[in-house]
């Protein structure tokens, strides 16, 4: 990690891929917050486990979507209290119960991320599948 | 967030703004993975807070950098056991003691990302200062 400036940081992995964090006022904002990219990569990590799934499966894939919230406590340091994802699957013959399954194990089972995150956060979900 | 491929995903903010997080072997990896996030996140978060309380307490500052390593466990789901910050603080005149605290405050008190990671992982710092 190296400083941009007092909002601004960037931030390279070890195959030396480079993106810029900011923690700048919306009307500013250029890059992701820390806060943001927690959300991004809880939703990324097990988006791969879904679709991972759903092919194992061998049912129809089109495409996946997803809109997530996160809701902080008002003390500091303010952590999530809660997230939401709504994960959006684009499938001719994924059964609802299936999604339902799938989704709800790589969040609490296979993700990483998921893993990583304080229990104090509760992870929901839910999911809309369009034929 | 949106599809890309099976590996790479497309991820939004609420101001716009875009990153890709792809989970590619090594060799063809372009983005950050999403652990890899959550250790620039939590590197970041504390960063702000530490430069803020230097600023604060009129110590001199010219740089702050940091190198991040997450440890997981070995078995499925691989969450984070530790993590290790170095902070590399370049200052005339900011004081071991001084650094020591920020920091420590930062990581344990502040920093929202910190706040919102697992109990069980370990968030462990070290620092030099460069004067």
């Amino acid at each position: 990690m190296s400083y941009v400036n007092d909002n601004t940081y960037s931030v390279e992995n070890s195959t030396k891929n480079n993106i810029l964090i900011d923690m700048c006022d919306p009307d500013k904002k250029k890059h992701h917050s820390p806060m943001e990219l927690i959300l991004s990569a809880v939703t990324s990590c097990a988006a791969v486990e879904i679709v991972s799934m759903i092919k194992k499966r061998k049912r129809d894939f089109k495409d996946i979507l997803a809109e997530t919230t996160g809701f902080r406590v008002d003390q500091t340091p303010r952590y999530f209290k809660s997230i939401d994802i709504k994960y959006i699957i684009h499938s001719s013959d994924l059964k609802e119960s299936e999604a339902d399954r799938f989704i709800s194990l790589s969040l609490q089972k296979y993700c990483s991320v998921g893993a990583t995150i304080n229990e104090k956060t509760n992870i929901n979900y839910s999911f809309e599948i369009v034929r």
